[in-house]
């Protein structure tokens, strides 16, 4: 999700034959016969089995994670991971593997931010846990210093006078709505502090933003992700604290008011060209949905499936910085004219599957319905209305049928841009089901094209 | 899931009023107008919003890991989560809350447990690690000390001769099978090991069992469990060796055996009355279901709902080992005359909840599927037929319609009857959800009785 630590995301495609002519309409249904319910049971089973004896999902986002690791567009670690995918994906016995040229924006992290408050009648200032956040210009070495003021959301930021703001230190205090069940939807509502803060903090004058972490977790773990300038004229610096850092700030705020002062911050972040050593390993985000998309393809062949159309897996350098991946491959493809059928994606991490999302129609995801009998046993409760991914997102212009898998998401954030999205953070059960439930949507998808 | 070292199991009542007339039958189906599915949907929602948002399970749950801790049947931690969650229901406001006196088996774990194997040609003997079976007798001060024989299940121990097995120890081998989706089945494949090996070697003369952790993970972590001798005539001493000491023993036999030797084992098991410190704190098996059970309460309470039966939480003592709890409980209760219309346990985890199982007729579960609309948009995708508890299963004859809770199970393997199982490994979110999926049942099942 949004896998700017990660910007190797995931695609998996089936294709039709690669020709200009105009797709097959799709099937209102799958064949309803005895024979073809057993056929279909009897392959996904295989797939299942194949997958929770002896997957690959797992060493492979091993692999992924202790040998390439952080690995951001234009990193080290983002040509190593290149470099461990390729050289997995020679060894299927696919047709053709190949790499994709594409510029990404390259930013770096530097040296480990650093972040202080101080307070009157502390002894000492209080250092914050804070990571820039993606796209953010940096301090300089002299770093940010002023007072801090408080805003719940970026409506009350908008709406707030000018000579408040200017010269100080926004702190966007927006904490997840715990209430949503897909935890997706929580970070839904805060995420426009982090894209947006710092252009509108800055058009008021203000000297740098801080935002609270968006996860559910109160802890002392910072989440990053990227933010954006948009026309802003002046480019300030913008960081995440850790949620309990959040918290202790807002109540030393409201404290310090009523004795009529107001604590002052001091950051320090850098943009040197250093690898960055901080952030986790993206095993879930979306480690896990390379894993899943190489696997999903070595299943199928593990099995023995002679597949009626081209299958593919594309894996996606920059997913949340610029989708520069999924931008260049979509207009290639476009290029020579290709008419892709199906787009699978995973990039909600390595949970336990339980549903897929399907942005066709109503009508076609109705007809879809009956292959839940091939699914629910194993987990897979549902196909129901719902975005597919960012990057298989750019092929909804050729008519592309888009999915995306959808496992339990409540553990999402925990991990979510943050230094504990490491390999340790994933299950092997868990992950391997979303490998072959990938397998098995793809095989079901791929049957309706004999 | 068969918690002993868990032993307060956790059981979850609706009553019809206390009385000895016949029960009404079960109605077929819900009421069906839109203003009832506009209520309950309303309820419901506000069940799950302050579950989410100011649930108590989480809390409550890290009070009794770490301040009880473990607490097999008879020790100091079993007391002191008596006294804990005593505590806690007496702050609800509750009609009543009262404690029944059972007698249970005193097993006491004793030191840590040691073992080692002796293989030629090695400069030192190798060290295992394991866990005494819960229920077995010790060694002795002077150990067990003998050849090592490997079986992979106990039909192929049941046909050896005899002569093989005695005066050595017996080493059953038997991984779980990765392939159940449901991790319970693969438990189910491979327990035998574990309550009936101890009394098949010694029959046929063996003076020891080691059977390998029944878990899905390899690792270092051994798992332990109740066990029987039934009808044995010799009482053996019996222990868990983990999964990756079980790899190693059993490739390091098949090199030895080539070579014409049999590596030598030695084992020291302990049985006084001294507190365990090693094996986890029962988060997951069974403190969840204690603290789903309390908050189910609460959360019902806290959303203003006048139930139309009595509710009661029953907390009970020995699940596994003796399942005295439940024995005295349902005894007790048939005594008074109760009619306990509604039992519903939970005692796999505080996972992701995913789905209820019932006891029901299948036509009964049928006329239940509507309420799935109420349950569906939290994660509950399904109610199935299926077994519901060990503790309320003792309420079978009273005619109770019983109902269990089912979270998702890949991991609950990783940390059951192992050092693992402890509060750092339950999620707060998945477990405040199934407290809120225990409060709605039964909010809907009490609306039948209106």
């Amino acid at each position: 999700m949004m896998g700017c630590l990660v910007p190797l995301a995931m695609l998996l495609l089936t294709l039709s034959p690669i020709t200009t002519k105009a797709q097959a309409p799709l099937k209102a249904q799958a064949p309803q016969t005895t024979q073809y319910q057993e056929d279909e049971a009897r392959l996904i089973r295989q797939i299942f089995d194949s997958a929770l004896v002896s997957g690959r999902s797992y060493p492979m986002l091993r692999d992924l994670c202790k040998k390439a690791g952080h690995r951001l567009s234009g990193s080290a670690g983002a040509a190593k991971a290149v470099e461990l995918m390729f050289a997995y994906l020679s060894e299927l016995g696919l047709d053709s593997v190949w790499l994709q040229p594409v510029q990404v924006p390259r930013w770096v992290r530097g040296e480990a931010e650093k972040g202080t408050v101080r307070v009157d009648g502390l002894a000492s200032d209080y250092r914050l846990r804070l990571l820039a956040l993606g796209g953010s210009v940096g301090t300089g070495s002299q770093g940010v210093h002023g007072e801090v003021i408080e805003f719940g959301n970026l409506e009350d930021l908008e709406q707030a006078d000018s000579l408040q703001v200017r010269g100080r230190v926004v702190f966007l205090n927006k904490p997840f709505d715990q209430r949503p069940v897909n935890s997706m939807a929580a970070y839904g509502g805060c995420i426009d502090i982090r894209f947006d803060g710092a252009r509108l903090a800055a058009s008021k004058g203000a000297i740098g933003v801080m935002i609270r972490s968006l996860t559910h977790r109160l802890d002392s773990f910072p989440h990053t992700g990227s933010m954006q300038y948009g026309d802003a004229k002046v480019r300030i610096p913008a960081v995440a604290i850790s949620t309990e850092d959040a918290e202790w700030l807002s109540q030393t705020l409201r404290t310090q008011k009523r004795l009529g002062k107001r604590p002052r911050v001091s950051l320090y972040t850098n943009c040197y060209e250093l690898p960055d050593t901080l952030v986790g390993e993206g095993a879930h985000d979306d480690g896990a949905g390379c894993a899943h998309a190489v696997e999903a393809i070595r299943l199928l062949k593990a099995v023995g499936y002679q597949p009626a159309s081209s299958l593919r897996v594309v894996l996606f350098m920059n997913e949340e910085n610029g989708a520069r991946g999924a931008k260049v491959y979509a207009d290639w493809s476009a290029s020579v004219g290709e008419k892709q059928k199906v787009g699978l994606e995973s990039d909600r991490g390595g949970f336990a599957p339980r549903e897929f999302s399907s942005e066709s129609s109503l009508e076609r995801i109705k007809a879809l319905q009956p292959w839940l009998r091939f699914l629910d046993p194993y987990g897979v409760y549902a196909i129901r209305k719902g975005g597919s991914g960012v990057d298989v997102g750019f092929l909804r212009p050729q008519g592309t049928e888009l999915f995306g898998l959808i496992p339990e998401s409540q553990r999402y954030f925990d991990y979510h841009h943050a230094a504990t999205d490491v390999f340790e953070s994933v299950n092997r059960r868990e992950l391997e089901l979303g490998s072959a439930s990938m397998a098995a949507l793809l095989y079901l998808l791929d049957q309706e094209s004999r």
